[in-house]
């Protein structure tokens, strides 16, 4: 990025496709022609029928992305026609943005709210608040607005607590309603259990989460992973500094081996910071102490 | 690095020193006046009485700066005031050259030839071929040539086997020898055990070493470590993807176990290759696929 500003949001918006890459692919080149962008990672799920793409940039750059992605989106995706496995409520269906460097978190929810303003302002579509950016209580989280997907938001959306941030009493007819906000960084972390039944991942899910009683800075939700035969605990994690991937995944087995059911496989989506993947390695072999500068390829790109 | 030479040699010498900061600062000084070479990491061991430093940079700088931290090594160690726990020939005690990139290992191996030949020339210390370097077949493995160190190479330096490649039929009086070689590039990692038991130590090493029929591309050696009342495992892994670092520390950690013994911690020495550490992060986690491109700060670094 050659430019004079140096302060630098990562964005991670998410769209209701996950099985046309041709759809997607349009939506990454509309990101990508943005000056100013760098795609960092991008991917599709065809069971959760989604798709996810993390970029960085200067503010005014990732907004303009961030915006131009949900017109696409808006264009390409008619959520009449979607179903999956992962609840949703719009064609770009949730916009982070996510403080970075030389950036603080107040920055990135005036951002968000900008972003939120312009599309409904000019494609119609009603936007809701959420995370640090959440107007209003019931907004700062998306699971009471997404319960029930675009289908039921559409029955709600003028009731006290349902109404958006921006927007009128009802959702575009074809691309839904967008999340749009602030939050810190967080790793979106899958694991597969050897199971098809659907009951095991919802209760393990609920075991593990903080909502329930479970993990700090755990969000987590049991799905059907049909075409693979498999169930999911499908998580969010809040703080993998003071809650450690390992410790989520050996809770999320032994959950799993109370029930006779074993761990298949777990997957990360988009990135993770550096150090979960230090933290992990020190943790296995008990070193007394790693840090990246003992990383030879990581101390190579520092070179002049 | 500024030159047109795009060919990166890696160095890691290793010094008779770990005890006196002040002498290390000066060979560390010397390394890094040399134009065209970056110090990656270097780090000094009380109980080994021993330092290390990888650098790297293209042939010609490397093999100055390898000759003239011999050169002040020499000129600030006296072996025969030296003592410590890790076999050891010279003040310099052994110069690996790794080829890193757009360079082979043969390039390497000429590399370490003429190192070896102007150490001998110009500061009288007699050299050994090692590792990809070794004219004699006896000289492949330092394992014969340190064998009771410094003070027993004295009285053998003369016999068949034990003859330098570079020298006549004495050390020198208080700089010794040095092994140059060319090498692929190792992990050196060590596993602290909670015992003051020396044997178990040795026995692990035994046990684990592929010499004596343990794990393939292992090196180890038993070791006691009297500052902390602990004895280790010392290892060199020679290919830490077909050997991961996890089933080497599982495997001590069985052989401790088998004997009462439990873990203390461990620790790599320098660098390890950053596959290493994706690769145990996602052994631990049962990731079904996960690459350096979901690492956050790694995408980063590489934006233009």
């Amino acid at each position: 990025m050659k430019t004079e500003d140096n302060r630098l949001v990562e964005c991670v918006p998410n769209f209701s496709e996950g099985r046309r890459p041709e759809v997607f692919a349009e939506i990454l080149a509309t990101i990508r022609a943005v000056p100013g962008i760098k795609i960092l990672h991008s991917s599709m799920d065809p069971d959760h029928n989604r798709a996810v793409v993390t970029f960085v940039g200067y503010p005014e750059a990732v907004k303009e992305g961030a915006f131009q992605a949900t017109r696409v989106a808006a264009e390409l995706i008619d959520l009449n026609r979607h179903c999956g496995e992962h609840p949703r409520i719009g064609a770009c269906d949730v916009i982070p943005f996510i403080p970075l460097t030389q950036i603080d978190m107040s920055d990135c929810v005036s951002l968000a709210e900008d972003v939120a303003e312009r599309i409904w302002r000019e494609l119609g579509i009603p936007t809701y608040l959420y995370g640090e950016s959440g107007g209003q209580p019931e907004h700062r989280s998306l699971l009471h607005i997404r319960r029930g997907g675009f289908e039921s938001l559409n029955h709600r959306i003028a009731l006290p607590g349902y109404q958006p941030d921006f927007g009128g009493e009802h959702l575009h007819p074809t691309a839904g309603a967008t999340a749009v906000g602030a939050r810190k960084p967080l790793v979106a972390f899958n694991i597969n259990l050897q199971t098809t039944d659907l009951t095991v991942a919802k209760t393990i899910a609920r075991a593990v989460r903080e909502s329930s009683g479970g993990l700090p800075h755990v969000q987590a939700r049991g799905m059907a992973i049909r075409s693979r035969g498999l169930v999911q605990v499908s998580m969010n994690l809040l703080d993998v500094e003071a809650m450690p991937m390992k410790r989520v995944f050996q809770r999320v087995a032994e959950e799993a081996a109370a029930r006779g059911v074993a761990i298949h496989s777990s997957e990360v989506i988009e990135l993770v910071p550096l150090q979960a993947v230090i933290d992990s390695f020190a943790d296995a072999l008990q070193l007394e102490s790693f840090s990246k500068d003992q990383i030879l390829e990581w101390v190579l790109k520092d070179s002049p």
